[in-house]
């Protein structure tokens, strides 16, 4: 332990060897920071969860020790979890002025209010016990994204937070690759690099290119009403949306709470420009003609409940779809939702709209470095070890090879799982042990009470259904004297399948007829559970859930 | 009803605005074929369903018009319903000797022993009724397929299975574009043509590309183990990597169920070429040294339950993965598969393995046509009538577009969905009613058992899970003798939640007690589910579904 005490350890609660809820821990003897809290989306298999946040255990045993939580920009998956890590910790968050801004939002809607917020600026430092730390401009798809660099005993710790190199973005300055470069020469210990574009090749285009595509289909579009899918925190897409609106003339509603919103706390924050007059509100748009509306909505991602999917599906109250229409989708579908999508263009398209999506014109960029940008930081920082973060297995190793490519060595390399404990001296560094971790389910206001078991049985459900079968005994000779009953839900339809439940309750019947009168409770169970098992799967080679129940009169 | 005696009518069952189940019906006065007959995979909300074949009822009404099933090739999109089919049908099925082949492994497992198989081969002409069928040869990713020439009273039709223009195919000719030339000389009135690729531009390269890529990675792979994981149908690709086994000195095994069988049937029929002693037992290969191996599997999409999941898993029997192996995924991702099988990856990569999939290197090529082979097809067919066929909605507006952009016109271009009704004389085209059309799905041995109502249910369950509450009232009395009881399943690990369970009860037992005695089961049931659905609501913010169960004793 007392070794502990000279060095520095650094491990994730998140973002390792999984997408989302991103969330690294510096800890040095007595102090503690965290760098961004976020949360995932469940797996597929995680049927009724509604979001996954990462487990808190270790903080909660070094409680003592956290001095900060810090933000390197405001996208769900590095802030998401704050509302729930909250509600346990009492630690300041610190971070630029967007992103506190939109924490701030998602506080109001937790009723948090005695949050305690540091407000930095790109080039300003912040002391937490032992750790100084720097803010770093980059450039992102979303405004305000910094870097952070991390003044530790045993060294300098530059993390990346999400970043592209873009050197003509749409707010601000480029990426601060001079401070970069001052770091590097400085000497860097760790550097913690996102991973998520490493697999592929080249640059990512500014998002300047998108804007002039934009631009090009405004021209194209003299009569047609004209609506953008983007995501809501994608500020810098949508300054250019309002752009190109105001150079044709034509005024820009909003349409999905959380573009109402996000608009609203980037405008406030200064972060958007847009002209007095532009901005109509959705229940305005009957009053306008289709070539003077621009519609900009949630729902890029086919989202059964933002506003284009409901468009989509006419159900939604106040934009109903034209053949008139020109629908850019204006994003790339995050993996696993290429088919809810495509559901909602083919929708869109069979109601006679355009619809114009990647592939078709180069209506969005990527938010992420991609391999030569990658290469490029390094190059810069030139850090003696490298933790690949924000990645599958796949990205964490592709980015090995990567640094490997360009004249790392291998050994210095630490492609880690959520929880190892990388342990950093001034000259060394090694996986030593690992810290709790693991994903805690959200599922409404249940935090953490749906795990294993409740998953298992929902897929058993969700496969087969289930069929219920009540028996009534009498308490003092154990002699059946009602049922046995049998209920079934999303198992076979039940008006079509009389036969088959009527033979089902007869095989019941008969089996607990065979048995000698009472018996144990469990032994009836399992008797009823084993013959109607047996039997449907011979019948329907299905295995719906079986729950017997066993009333004692 | 006289006016159609003279008119062709063609629709589909499957495969317009949807990806699966192609089905084609032809029908002249009192004859229809049929082209195709296959299954679709089910949607994400399909949940427990195995597969989804068309609805059969428009040609149950028309049982004495059927005359054939004609199959382009062996696909499950184009085959997999044959079973079902010809349960309730007694008509030849029409095909090239693969087809047939691949075919009868199905039939047999289904113990359908009775069919009738007529076996063609392309350049030959069936007669069934009034239609002359002539079997094209064309080239697809797996071999003998076929585009059709269909003569009918009103004109030739061309059908064009599914197809890429390979002038290097791996076995036969190349596409006889001679022939689609001929027939477009002579005059084509309706050419159906698949649409599966028709958004990307360019080309779809040769597969011979992908057999030189394999030599270079054999090449590069000295002292590794190989695995390649494709599609079992690809008799070509699989042709590729025995070529480079063969030129490497390796051995080939094979791995999954349908890799072994189609394999099988392909070798028999003479459509794979296998030196002797190249192909051993996948239980041999511990007698055998890392680099004198090829190991073809299964699992290329990620499949849980196929070969290669079952590897990155280690629980396959056979084969375990080592650090010393190289795997090729020979395959694209079919939308939907993206995250299974990057899981897989994942795995596999995290037991050390090297593993090359697209975007890597050009592992795989596509089996259907790009843009600019579809205008080859078209400027070679020249139809009067174009109905596009084989894709979602997006794809046959896409192909629509595509064709006026060679000139066609607008108005003799059919973008129809299933059962829609294309009527056609010799100079004349129009969409004219509808033939019943729908999905069918198969769960077990259920065909159509589950409809909406179960897969509403299923829904609810995956969602939320269950709780039963039971409840024994006295038949005489109407007086409540045993329960409430509560059980749940789904919803919440109980053993955490005793607490919430109790007070389950309680509000139950208040609500009931304070309901005047023996009223009717409905109003029991509605007020058991109302109250404790608002309880549990207020509680969790969930909606388990509720199941009241009123005993008489």
């Amino acid at each position: 332990m007392a070794a502990k005490k000279n060095k520095l350890r650094v491990f994730s609660l998140g973002g390792l060897q999984e997408i989302g809820k991103n969330m690294t821990v510096f800890e040095f003897g007595n102090d503690i920071i965290i760098v961004d809290c976020g949360v995932a989306f469940p797996e597929d298999d995680m049927l009724g969860i509604d979001l996954v946040i990462p487990d808190f255990s270790y903080l909660q045993k070094n409680k003592n020790k956290l001095r900060a939580v810090i933000l390197t920009h405001g996208h769900e998956d590095h802030i998401g979890s704050i509302p729930y890590f909250l509600r346990d910790f009492d630690v300041p968050i610190c971070g630029t002025k967007l992103t506190l801004g939109l924490v701030e939002t998602k506080l109001k809607e937790h009723n948090l209010t005695q949050v305690t917020k540091i407000c930095m600026s790109a080039g300003e430092t912040a002391e937490f016990g032992v750790f100084k730390v720097e803010f770093i401009h980059t450039t992102h798809s979303i405004a305000d994204s910094v870097a952070l660099a991390i003044s530790t005993p045993v060294g300098m710790v530059v993390h990346s937070g999400d970043f592209k190199v873009d050197y003509t973005p749409i707010h601000g300055d480029a990426i601060d690759l001079q401070r970069f470069a001052e770091l590097g020469r400085a000497g860097v210990l760790l550097f913690l690099c996102e991973s998520t574009n490493v697999e592929q090749k080249g640059y990512t285009m500014s998002e300047k290119t998108v804007g002039a595509i934009f631009e090009e289909i405004f021209q194209q579009s003299h009569h047609q009403r004209i609506m953008v899918a983007t995501f809501s925190s994608n500020i810098h897409r949508i300054q250019q949306i309002v752009n190109s609106a105001v150079n044709h003339k034509r005024k820009v509603a909003l349409a999905g709470r959380s573009m109402v919103n996000v608009v609203r706390t980037a405008d406030e924050l200064g972060y958007l420009n847009i002209p007095e007059h532009v901005l109509i509100d959705i229940s305005e748009i009957k009053s306008f003609r289709d070539q003077d509306l621009v519609i900009i909505t949630t729902g890029s991602q086919g989202e059964p409940m933002a506003a284009l999917s409901r468009m989509a599906v006419s159900e939604h109250k106040q934009v109903e779809i034209k053949p008139s229409d020109k629908i850019i989708i204006s994003a790339s579908p995050i993996p696993g939702n290429e088919k809810t999508i495509t559901k909602v263009i083919n929708s869109l398209m069979s109601k006679g709209a355009e619809v114009i999506y990647e592939g078709l014109m180069e209506v969005h960029v990527s938010g992420h470095a991609k391999q030569e940008e990658i290469k490029l930081l390094h190059a810069l920082i030139r850090p003696k070890f490298l933790m690949p973060i924000h990645g599958e297995y796949r990205h964490l190793k592709q980015h090995k090879d990567l640094a490997v490519s360009i004249g790392m060595k291998k050994e210095n390399i630490f492609v880690m799982g959520i929880g190892d404990v990388l342990e950093l001296t001034e000259d060394a560094a090694k996986i030593n042990g690992s810290a709790q971790s693991g994903q805690v389910l959200v599922d409404g206001l249940g935090v953490g009470d749906v795990g294993n078991i409740v998953l298992r049985d929902r897929k058993h459900l969700s496969q087969d259904g289930l069929m219920i079968v009540v028996v009534s005994v009498d308490k003092e000779t154990g002699s059946i004297i009602g049922g046995p009953d049998i209920i079934s839900r999303g198992f076979v339809y039940v008006r079509e399948s009389e036969n088959l439940m009527e033979e089902a309750r007869s095989v019941v019947r008969a089996a607990l007829s065979d048995s000698d009168g009472y018996s144990e409770w469990s032994y009836l169970k399992s008797l009823i559970k084993d013959t109607l098992k047996e039997f449907l799967w011979q019948k329907t080679k299905r295995s719906p859930m079986i729950l017997p129940i066993i009333m004692e009169i």
